[in-house]
């Protein structure tokens, strides 16, 4: 069995932007409303941060729980880990506390060196280098189990004009952002490459799952 | 987190039946053709029955990896282990071969005693009583997990009628079998104790997800 290279989970606007305008450690999500976007998670029995001891057993929850099956590493963009730009600040540890949800080593690519930083049971390594090199790296660390490309919708974007992913679920939310960091114009894209299943939910996002021709 | 009792992937037909008429050990499903109510999944990548590398990873993947997730244990019907009534052929070792797909502890529902067989990493154990007293036994065995109902219909109706399902996944083939083992009439049955997602797959099952309201 290859280790594939699979999106999973990755919301993005009506109007295809995966992020607002204007990130900021105050909004991570620039002008979006995270909570808009991933509302269709946040209502599943298998988010993992829920509080309360309900949520939804259907169609959004199957997304929801697969986000780490089969996962052994995961990829994500600097502007995924952190509001900065420029040379790291050491004392920043990511958006997620002290128990990051990934349990996995996580490849941040960015031009700026820093040591490793562990939290919990994820390994957070600063890496710089090609996408095929940097999945490379990741399918090592994976152990023989698949690597996930976190985001954001830039990463996502420089994986596919490297032909590196192999499959893709992004849901896309009834929400308008209007302008932000694009994923795609129209998920019809990437038809040419890609099988495609369209998905509607009850919830009213559309889920989209491509893998490859 | 309390474990769940789920049915994953059970399969009937448009006008609601499990199996067809006259179950034999040449016709496992009587007069249905389990080819055709189950080729959702076997189209898929993650079916296990694989026998070249291809296969779907659209939604219909989603249902067929989530089989084993979270799963300890198993409890199917007589009927579903072996073709025979009335009291066991001890040479029979159900219809899956040296490696059975379950990969746990399985609870076979019987009137008739028989000694526990294992099978590489799966152990059938043979046991009479209760839907819920047969939960019991089940829960502790899957050590935390949740235990999946494996069906067939008639198994799937007295823990519905026992009240003790959790979730329920049914994949509806398009097919018409017009006699056989009956789950229902129409899914709809169960709205008044279940929430109901229903998502058609563009291979043309309909998949119903109930999970208790």
């Amino acid at each position: 069995m290859s280790q594939l290279l699979r999106v999973q989970n990755f919301t993005v606007s009506s109007d295809g932007f995966g992020a607002g305008e204007g990130q900021s450690l105050e909004r991570p999500f620039g002008h979006a409303d995270p909570g808009a976007l991933m509302s269709w998670a946040g209502a599943t029995a298998s988010w993992p941060n829920r509080t309360d001891p309900g949520g939804s057993r259907g169609l959004d929850d199957y997304f929801t729980r697969d986000f780490a099956h089969g996962i052994g590493a995961e990829i994500m963009g600097r502007n995924k880990f952190s509001p900065h730009r420029g040379p790291h600040d050491p004392a920043w540890q990511g958006w997620w506390g002290e128990e990051p949800p990934f349990h996995t080593p996580v490849f941040v690519l960015t031009h700026h060196p820093r040591p490793s930083l562990t939290l919990s049971d994820t390994t957070f390594h600063f890496v710089d280098g090609e996408p095929a090199a940097v999945f490379e790296q990741a399918k090592e660390a994976a152990q023989g189990k698949d690597v996930r490309l976190g985001g954001g919708a830039t990463t996502i974007r420089e994986f596919l004009d490297a032909d590196l992913v192999d499959t893709l679920h992004v849901a896309v939310a009834p929400v308008e952002l209007g302008s932000g960091v694009r994923l795609w114009e129209a998920p019809e894209e990437l038809d040419d490459r890609f099988h495609h299943d369209v998905v509607p939910s009850p919830s009213g996002v559309t889920h989209h799952l491509f893998w490859r021709r």
